[in-house]
């Protein structure tokens, strides 16, 4: 299959974005974050970033949200040009078969959770990025990379977001205690999940987003770059990990690496083809975006794009 | 990056077989199938089957072995283009996060398996297939698919193998009894697993298997062809559930769908560029084939073929 | 606190029947062996057989019903009385803290099961007394020993629920198998799940079953006898173990040992005090029976007769 | 069986003291506790309340040892005189079938431990115990409740061990922050954990760990009394729930009510008969203590208290 012209692309997309407007079902917001249930659950964006430097976009595309777990993409990237296949000692690259948030494996596991996008695995990646640093710093750093990689500088912190979950984030505070208790954080538990909130409540648009998955796109032209076969890894655990218990399903419908996350982005790559953001408040079973997910799946169809088409 | 050329290909497998060749740790043969036993651990054997119809070798690619779970690919291929959609209402699309033979998460999600690639869901999928007739007419049906698929009347199935595992099988008559208890058969459970351990003993060169995977590359003039969404899932499944509890590590390292067997094969499928088989009997901690997996690294990185890569 | 006298006993033995048949809500029986669901919920009995010999009764003490997993405790005293503490090779002694046919810890435990009293325990203690016999010869064992404690040679099994089971128990056939595959069956898997059935199946009045339970209640006048650690032992593990996941439950409020079949029927023992047998077909959500749970909690605060008491 | 005359007991206390001390395998310390690590291994003590006030002793009788989850019995007590059966509501009545400090069953039962004396269940007890007093408060109660029920005023919290535990704590603070998820915490996590470490560093003598037990062994003449239904209560949740994963077998073998703690002792009750207390700092592999059982079995095969006797 042949991608479509930037046109009729373009077409497509302002398209699905009346499409999914005139949904009626939204799915739900997350409500166990103060700050992210107060959003509006009718709300769609999506943003193609091309090979050429071109982003097309529809809906809300100016509207910054809260990427929450698709950051963890982003911190996996940097600790890996930090530390390399290290990493791996303290974090597997399985899918783990439960929810996002299940420490039930960890207990059979003993303490080395199956990989980097479930939030056990995240909270090592992230205490892995912060290595005895501050907080600061450490967040200085990511969103540096974040800023560089989208050309972006508005690119920040959402305090308010931040604090709203350091205040009800007793099931994170259990999963990094859980690690410490076999050895698994280097810092002191507080200091990692106070990073690592801030880092879940970096605020993006849909535009920002899908700029930034530049870098794992492999366009020869982005800004920033990794080496192909670190692009290519975590493409691969985006694909077999990237929506929790729901990753199969994607894979089977999409057919395209993702990253979900509860504030209803997706950040989707299609490998030396596109960069994809797309970004819908409201939440499946999974805990993935409900409008966010049939997107997806429009896209994948009607550009081709599906890695498993040959 | 380009696709080698034959040429350069050809050179590479059989400098890959004598890498192979020269290793001194083969991994461990399946011990709990007597007949599989039996086989001499140190043997490996590629194919590689091109759009263009060429099948490329190396090593013992004319050795008939035992394709074990690599047969569920082909046997949900029959079942799909019998009863569709209809299947995914008695099986799942995620990957299952334990072993090929737990039964564990079958007690959790009452007798609907995770996928059609660990045993229980094979089992559903086997009894989906034989559907009220005889397994000696849906063991024909198999048969004639791969064939056709392979286009070579030799291929067979082993009654030895297959006779072995039926006085051994506990494991998988505990499993298909438990589905029984859930509803989850529709046919004695005898008659599904008398089925089962045939398909699994079905004999096949890697020669035979790598053209047989055409139907899954697309290949535009494969002498069989499955509607490309079809293809495409397919594909997915392999991706993120071919490897039991290791199909992230193959997906990192190798970036290709691919689906294993305890014989020690190993199925890959490169969309629209290659479908490969390799085979080496002795296996790795997840039951896969050792040498088999490292083989598809090296192969994946000779050639550029990563889903991942763009 | 003093034992009531047989006089009061058996007022209060009345009045209690009476309050139970008051009652409008009975739970439910057993629905997935076709034989037990077709009894009729609403009927009660009990029967307290004391040290002097005399047993009391209430209800519909001379009406037979099937004593199902209450067998496990005579199988059990067989078995030990064969092969003594070889047993606890092949089976623990601890509460499982799952459901009466739970495979989970089966696995993670490796084919050892928690305790004699759930289903795979039992089917391993029946297969220990199986031991390269014939079922018939066991059976007749078993109900010796079931004859000569009760002084009745009626006791017999009810043909019809065996063959009931049969057709139904894919769950026992499916940890059959489990137990085979990890070699904690020594006989054929059918041969033991026949003898299980036909165990489960014996058919026995409130007044058989008190006379029968005399063995563990160690009446120095009783026809049988354990040796004085054999039968706390037994005891032990009725409190522990006896109720599935509702033991700890049944020890809170009861105080005493006991054992319960989905037949509706519960096995109480005092130690040296009394040997109790109720049935009440309708069973709660653990799998004991609803009303026989709340008629031993009367008993218990009738008598205070809870080992608990001093 | 007849209870052994006091002067027959001593003898066969000093006779158990000099079997226990010249073993040569005490198992081991718990390590994980830094004040704990210390305590010489090759230690064992031994006391027994009787109904007559007289306190039968031997071994290191006097030196205090740290009870750990011995505590939870008495902050059981107190909590349930404060609240009655509404506790009942936060957590469970059934022994739990995995390890002291497992978070499984918390996330399967959605944050209701299974039973009070597992780590998350009496951490929930403490919660509801401290029910928005201060901790110095609580934890004056339930030393004023030791005290009076020992009859001794020096029992008291050993500061070392409280701070020792509250550093290297971090399993039993992602037990408390993952109640708190479930919102079965109803005081600041912290809070609740301090008061919780505080408890379990009480140190205490056989001597009067024995005196102290005499309020569930229901002695009339004891200086503090439960009711008998509370009493005979927390005997039943002795027996099934006491040892963590080896209660089955400590009631199997020992045949009474008891609580260990990782301190190495072991609080049993003889209903009626004794308190019993014993010490032994090295523990087995269910994390009770190896001599203290086995004391705990001679203890029970001389004086035939087991409550299974009749």
């Amino acid at each position: 299959m042949i991608s479509p012209t930037p046109e009729a692309l373009q077409s497509f997309l302002d398209e699905l974005n009346g499409t999914m407007c005139d949904r009626t079902d939204w799915g739900r917001v997350a409500d166990y974050i103060p700050e992210l249930a107060d959003v509006p659950v009718d709300q769609f964006a999506i943003s193609v970033a091309l090979p050429d430097g071109q982003v097309l976009s529809a809906g809300r595309n100016d509207q910054p949200f809260s990427i929450q777990s698709v950051s963890k993409v982003f911190t996996l990237a940097c600790v890996l040009g930090r530390i390399g296949d290290q990493l791996w000692t303290r974090v597997g690259r399985e899918p783990s078969g439960t929810s996002f948030d299940s420490i039930v494996l960890l207990e059979r596991e003993k303490g080395r959770p199956r990989n980097p996008f479930i939030n056990a695995g995240a909270l090592v990646t992230t205490d892995a990025l912060l290595e005895r640093r501050m907080p600061r710093e450490t967040l200085a750093e990511l969103l540096h990379f974040l800023r560089g990689a989208a050309e972006d500088d508005d690119i920040h912190i959402d305090k308010a977001v931040a604090l709203s979950e350091k205040s009800t984030g007793h099931r994170n505070a259990a999963l990094a205690h859980y690690l410490a208790s076999f050895g698994n954080l280097r810092n002191p538990a507080e200091l990692t999940l106070g990073t690592y909130f801030h880092q879940c409540a970096i605020a993006m648009t849909t535009d920002q987003l899908a700029r930034a998955g530049r870098v794992l796109a492999r366009f020869p032209d982005a800004p920033m770059q990794l080496s192909p076969q670190r692009a290519r890894r975590i493409n691969a655990l985006m694909m077999t990990c990237g929506h929790y218990d729901g990753s199969g399903d994607f894979a089977f419908r999409v057919g395209l690496p993702g990253k979900s996350g509860v504030g209803g982005g997706i950040l989707i790559i299609a490998p030396g083809k596109a960069s994809i953001a797309v970004w819908s408040p409201g939440l499946n079973n999974y805990g993935n975006s409900k409008v966010g997910t049939e997107a997806a799946d429009h896209v994948a169809r009607f550009t081709g794009w599906s890695v498993f088409e040959g």
